[in-house]
């Protein structure tokens, strides 16, 4: 089953949305993250952007420009660190539409949060629907049941917004900080 | 106490060579992880440097060619993971010289590491030290004692590889996996 978009047209409009706002809810996650450091809750950091560097300039001493480089695939997910002693690892998705598609988010990712979830970890996605202005944790063996049968069988390719809050748990709004994710983490593995 | 340069010409080839070489450490790192994660071991990642994107242009659909870009100052250190269900977090670095010399670290990434060991974390330095072609891992609480004395106080402002050995433990050598650090991290931590 998959969800066709309305008009051919708002493919390409999409694809950019969700880029744009994916750096906004990257930022709202990449303040709070801020905020736990700052109050020693928890040490958690975005990994950068992995970057293949082809050609650099020195116009100056000791200033290294790059002229010629290229975006790479991530080895593994956005955000990792330690949290109440534990490893902790997710990855941060945002969707426009009323469903989250798997097309979204590479196989390795997932293997990777099962990987460390095995190991011990605190492993997990988590979507801002933007439609609905909620983002929802879904813990990563839930995450899969329903992904594996959508890929490697014959589901549904899209988690819907509706099964999201079934399968994960919803994080309240807040003020400070901007998302307190790290409730809804204690509720779910504490 | 300050470790003079034989010739002074040899100071730029110093910075090159550690950059050279810090890539050649990084890979026999990097070969040990991905041999730990194969074997189910543990899951360890170096990231990605980080990189301030400019410009970039769109020579082609779905093609991204970065054409203006700096790097920056990492937020974090160089590796991180979990093993045996511990977070694992450890900044790996290499020199020449006989001693091993505090400018070579930032201070942000020293209070990183002993905020997670802090919170149950793994946390350490590695040093590659080239000229005696040994690896020695360094606990963060006591490389911060010598660190602390020295940048803070009026100590050596670097780690003499006798005493790095005194006060860390030796990596044996090996072929599978390259550098197996995380038996020594076994004998340190476990």
């Amino acid at each position: 089953m998959k969800i066709n978009y309305p008009n051919p047209s708002i493919k390409t409009t999409k694809t950019n949305s969700i880029r744009t706002y994916g750096m906004l809810f990257e930022n709202v996650l990449n303040e709070t993250n801020e905020y736990y450091k700052n109050k020693d809750i928890a040490y958690i950091y975005k990994k950068p952007t992995p970057i293949q560097v082809v050609k650099v300039d020195y116009p100056a001493r000791n200033k290294a420009k790059i002229t010629e480089a290229y975006y790479r695939t991530p080895s593994t997910t956005d955000y990792n660190g330690i949290y109440k002693g534990k490893y902790i690892d997710y990855e941060a998705k945002e969707t426009t539409e009323t469903s989250f598609s798997f097309t979204h988010i590479f196989p390795h990712q997932i293997d990777h949060l099962i990987n460390v979830k095995r190991h011990g970890a605190i492993s997990f996605v988590i979507i801002y629907f933007k439609k609905y202005n909620e983002v929802i944790i879904i813990d990563i063996d839930d995450f899969y049941k329903l992904y594996d049968d959508g890929v490697n069988h014959d589901g549904r390719k899209s988690i819907q917004f509706e099964k999201a809050k079934e399968i994960g748990r919803i994080v309240p709004k807040g003020y400070t900080p901007l998302l307190d994710y790290l409730k809804t983490v204690d509720e779910m593995y504490f």
